[in-house]
């Protein structure tokens, strides 16, 4: 069989690791691989490279995507669904393994209806797609905040100061609140919850109180205001996040005049998605890789991998993209344990 | 409450998390909670130290156990359990929770027999312990296990060599297999199945035809050979193991010989069990600590801390100790398709 | 004799490391130590801690300062001076180390012609400081920027962009000239050299004439603006920077529009200052504390350690706080070989 | 001109960014570079490769060479030396960069005399090499057994244990006392003074008398045992070295037998020489490689390139060769401090 493969989106460690496992697997059961450059748009434009075990040698522990990647969407193309098709005609494909979030599994799914042979491995750094219990590069990203939230805590400890750590989660609070729980954050707060500003400060002060003099805030940079704290002179997007600077910014501000005690802001930002994989990303990675090319030999076109307890299965893509998968309060419950 | 607090057998990283959340959840309720130095042994001796949440501040990032381990079972000592009973009278314990492995828990299973009130909290760096998706340590241990052979193979292909690291896993081969996937492996040897030198040997010359200068194989420290291979120059203890310089010098020598390509061993030990946690097994660790108070509160002594999936879940001591959970043949046959 | 401590100014990996070997030292020669917590906050409010072997046991790991710090300076507060005077005598100090930067040392060096026996440790994360090679702090710092500039590397790749990072470096860009040399950046810019414009633009253009898809710039917080680019809407401070969002931002913004490349930034702020220091970093702070209790015992106050090639010397405060330390040219001449 | 490149001996993190900044020195000042592959091997038999800018992409934070290496010796094999010139000829050599230890730099340095145009770099991950402050690979090493003995630290602290670390240094202790320094060892013991077992437990009993109740030894793997310790049973190789197992677990024996204390023993061996270098020597390697263009571009053949304090400059080959660098003893006695 000859198999395309693509990674769209946002990169994410643990990319490579997938592409590794789909062309050793191929190699190993005599398939062949077409790499797409660049997301959607390199099999729209038929920009390919070859992907053969010397082209994955040394690239496991490797971040991001050795194929590049991009936010192109075909559906918002002009004869952009037409090209993919004629792609597949003419590196004659058996199967595109598409390897992306919730919008390049969005548009898998559409071109599995129009009779692709297309098979998905999802993505989010953010770890806010639904149908799989967790996904690569999730893993590093926390790690990451971890360690920065560790290196805040001795500069915090030593200024007695409040810090404000803004991590990765535009719609979700995964990773803040795993590392907020990793990194004995203060107080967490997530985009599913709206910030409640009074009850925060008053944490923070309680906490004092007791003989601390320091605290960690870690906030999602996808977490907004209540309602009620809204004033005029935020500027807000049209999700109601505050602009300009962000939430972390903002919240440092009114943590510093509210409270009164000295606080310093650090926006941890691209740092988040870069860099090694960790172990479990470099695992789930490559399981998925090879569970990609098992769905495509056994012909299950319109299934996603995904991670359901320790195994991995095939579920279908519609799953996947059908709604965001937010925060088990049940997690973040146990965040809250430790606040103050 | 009063509750007891003991740490077990080999240290582990995230058993300071555990210890941390029961301090902070017992915190919240409005319990009072004892450590107990050293394992079983403290609480023979009634050797204790106080734990309100000054003496846990700071050791979430810490390797080990602020409470010192050791390996005393009062089941092999003369008035041993007398000793604990008697304890639990003086220091009027509602409950201990008991931290360790399957010793230790094994222990912990008896002495709910007798009418002590005990939970668990599993703790394996190996993995090996049943009825439990994971448990803290282990992630740790694999990270570690991976950035060494990270290492090494960047030594390896500079001097064209074959480099063997022997990694943790007495009875499995649980970190051998994680850590040589996540490191890019060409074979890994498991206690689950005898070594087949001749196989090995092979495997890795049609490697080094194939192109590839030079080669990683992954042993856990427990692998044993096969029945075949053994001749009267080894010498093997009681389980068909390698004494003396162990099974990776032993491997390291029998592939020198048999390939001719240079070989040099690795053998990581103890680095594997020290170090600050990652952030799974802190997240892990505090999810562990949490649920064990809540075990304690809701009486469901004889029970254990278990994470299936996402989920914490409860689950009968007796099931952790009943057998050894081995590898996951699925998941060795991912490490099988990179072999060579 | 009594000896006091304190450390001054912003933290720094590496004071605990310094602070562990005076108690040693001090120990092991039969002189009693004294900590003021927060700087001369301490000594003017007669604020201490005792520093005995217990005090510093398992510091050496620990970034920031178990002293805590400050930047109150006892000549610009009521009676500063006559409460550091008064301290000394109700402490019965026979001498005090001061650690700290250009600040904390040029009170040091009043206060010792005011006739008080003081020696001072160097210390500045920004290695800015005058008449010491080194010091601590600064190679942690640039190990965790270059770690960040790898990992923005690996998206900077994938997503064929330019990455911006902003390091530290108010006045001096040490951090910025390593980081980038380490980081493989392919412009560097520091307060040394007012930012061309131009000529960065056209660097980055030329990096991409020939088959470059990406590109990294490193900035120092503290550089500015060649006059000439200051414009009627940049909000510049006192000393020409940019302010509101900073430099990086500011150059991010420009450089996307100039050069039609897609530019993200990074903004890598506190995270430098903190977490365990680096080999380098404990072995010169621990070489510091001890120089610094031989040049109280040898009664040369008025003097600060230095590194001076391989060797821990004195000199005279005067020297270190005379002038400020600012990049050889002849090294960032080296990070020019790799512009573009 | 045309500049050949070789790298010879035990690989170091370090010898990309020195091949690296070779390769973009002549780009920008239009040399042309051959590198020659396995060390002298390459050049003895004509075996090249390429180097240009698209060779040397990406490889600054990548451990190894991409030249690889070997022991080859010229002088020790037949038409070695006429096979060298050979090559000079037939690859229009206008210079050779050799960058190795001692065994390599004595050869360039044997070949200049024989009228080659070689200019050297030195690299020694032991340190031990003379006139040049540091060689890079040894900061990453040190950093990398610090990290070891932190992590043995926690494991050492919960099981009261002695932990003796075998460290590299073959003739000199730098790194050993370096790390010993650095990891806050209680005992560090260096080839250049014999051991004195019964001092050696003296100090570790006397710390555990004040109330300590683990320690750790770091011993490099060179350290030999004073000549009355030595009993018949032990295997000593010509030097007076421990054979068969190590110095490393020799000590922990017989501490363990001799203190009564549990003693366990982590020889760091290999994973101390590979992984992705330091900032410290990502830029020292850098200079050394622009500077190792320079003496070529100068006509300073015969010449190795130094670190000199804060500048890098041109030595005589000879001096480098000449003899060991041993460990200097004002730094020793700065771990001695701290020794129980």
């Amino acid at each position: 069989m000859r198999i395309g493969v693509l990674t769209g989106g946002g990169d994410c460690p643990g990319l490579n690791p997938v592409i590794r496992a789909i062309v050793r697997k191929a190699y190993n059961d005599k398939h062949e691989v077409i790499g797409f450059k660049n997301g959607w748009k390199g099999i729209i434009e038929g920009d390919t490279v070859p992907l053969d075990l010397n082209a994955v040698s040394g690239i496991l522990p490797k971040g991001g995507t050795i194929l590049g990647t991009s936010r192109t969407n075909p559906y918002k193309k002009d004869k952009g669904v037409e090209n993919v098709k004629e792609s597949f005609k003419k590196f004659k494909l058996d199967a595109l393994v598409a390897i992306g979030g919730e919008d390049t599994l969005g548009v898998a799914n559409k071109l599995v209806k129009e009779g692709l042979n297309v098979v998905g491995v999802p993505k989010t750094i953010d770890n806010d797609l639904n149908a799989t219990d967790y996904t690569f590069g999730f893993d590093t990203a926390v790690n990451i905040a971890m360690e920065c939230i560790d290196r805040l805590h001795t500069t915090a400890e030593s200024h007695h100061r409040i810090m404000v750590a803004e991590v990765m989660g535009r719609h979700a609070g995964w990773i803040a609140t795993h590392a907020g729980i990793a990194g004995g954050a203060d107080v967490v707060l997530i985009p599913e919850i709206p910030i409640d500003l009074d009850k925060t400060c008053e944490i923070l002060k309680k906490r004092h109180q007791r003989g601390r003099t320091f605290s960690i805030v870690v906030v999602a940079e996808g977490a907004r205001l209540k309602e009620s704290d809204v004033t005029k002179d935020q500027s807000l997007d049209e999700f109601g996040h505050v602009k300009l600077g962000g939430i972390g910014d903002y919240l440092g501000k009114e943590i510093e005049k509210r409270t009164g005690f000295e606080t310093r802001v650090s926006v941890l930002g691209h740092i988040q998605r870069g860099g090694s994989p960790t172990a479990f990303d470099r695992v789930l990675g490559t399981r998925f890789g090879i569970k990609a090319v098992e769905l495509v030999e056994n012909k299950q076109f319109g299934q996603m991998v995904s991670l359901a307890g320790t195994k991995i299965i095939g579920v279908p893509l519609e799953r996947g993209v059908e709604k965001l998968k937010t925060v088990d309060m049940e997690l973040y419950d146990i965040a809250k344990e430790f606040f103050g």
